[in-house]
């Protein structure tokens, strides 16, 4: 089975979650907007197109089938990809985590954007100081408290007692707060051992390693979710 | 198989969309929090429990399985209700379309809560005044746009051709929007006929008529996510 992933092209965005766990796997995929230009996911967008309609990037064609939400690509990919557990329950389990680290996800894009995601964040300055202030004082500490006892009753290192998706979502997570709230992150991170290892480990996975190192992972950049407005971040 | 969901007593919040469709099946279940308070949630946040570990309510206990997120317990209850198509496409299709509304919930709450969630309303008035207005002009006209067509695209009486826990949440969700934004619902509301008539369906299934009219049924209030701030609607 071939995957096309539709994402857009200049960021890593929400779609690096799904490229991550494609990659893991070594599964045979095409990165459609990278190859063809983001164009190709306007069709989809304005519904000239055979199958289910997206109401936003990523999604993922199969056949015929048109999946979005990154958490349900995720859940779609896992069992074929070798990256969830078999049994029910533990599958409703991966699944309700990632859907927790896409409600983080969301509060991060907000707290340079907590406004409107039509304005600039230039535009929006002002709230965003503020939101993202209650970010890295009340919502992420909670968070990451939550995500390191996920880890501790799992054993410690995996979320799941093995190798899933979770953990390359945790991966990914981690990268992107380090990169936009790095002083935050320095002094939260004493206080998450088990996520901290965590991300080392995923890291030198060897075909993770591979792509973090080839061209196909993008740089994080001032377009994306995880942004880095260095006002934004604890105070120097 | 008797369900407990938990989930604050006080509001119809996120646990509405699973009592809709827990009420319209005649499932069995407990409303473990109504009928003991709001402390029966605790231990579960605390860990302090056995299975998995939710982050927040909504969850639903189902033996001793512990399920959490809206979207993910409306998926495993789908089959057994019979609330949701058999094939697997049309599973996931009903789940993107429910997360998709649970990013609009998200948003609905953020337009009276757009810095912190840990702050009352009257400290985030400003901000607030300025995300509604994103909220009416921008954001629900390009939800409701979405949902019009994939009401459309399904034939016009169903999201999936045939009834779904889509069409049930779909309803909750044109109802609070209804109680929080009634003027600017007036002016979009003729653009989604569709929509319109799907919520006077659903609203009119004997089970849901029953429901509404029952106690069971908590008003819509200003602690829940879908809050009446005249200031945050259209001017009058």
């Amino acid at each position: 089975m071939r995957y096309q992933l539709y994402y857009w092209s200049g960021i890593q965005g929400r779609g690096e979650f799904i490229r991550l766990a494609l990659e893991d796997a070594a599964a045979s995929y095409d990165d459609v907007a990278r190859d063809q230009g983001d164009d190709a996911i306007v069709p989809f967008l304005d519904g000239v197109h055979h199958g289910d309609l997206p109401f936003a990037p990523p999604f993922l064609k199969v056949g015929r089938m048109v999946i979005a939400q990154v958490a349900n690509i995720l859940q779609y990919l896992g069992p074929p990809l070798g990256l969830v557990p078999a049994s029910e329950g533990r599958r409703l389990y991966a699944h309700q985590l990632q859907l927790t680290i896409s409600d983080l996800v969301t509060e991060v894009h907000d707290s340079h954007h907590p406004i409107a995601s039509g304005l600039y964040y230039r535009e929006q300055r002002k709230e965003a100081a503020r939101r993202a202030a209650d970010l890295r004082e009340a919502r992420l500490p909670k968070f990451l408290d939550y995500f390191e006892q996920v880890l501790k009753r799992g054993g410690g290192q995996h979320a799941l007692r093995q190798h899933s998706y979770v953990d390359l979502s945790l991966y990914q997570l981690m990268a992107g707060l380090d990169f936009a709230f790095p002083r935050a992150m320095q002094r939260l991170g004493r206080d998450y051992p088990l996520l901290r290892a965590l991300g080392t480990r995923v890291a030198r996975r060897p075909r993770i390693a591979a792509y973090l190192d080839s061209p196909r992972r993008l740089a994080f950049n001032q377009d994306g979710i995880f942004r880095h407005y260095p006002e934004l971040d604890d105070p120097a």
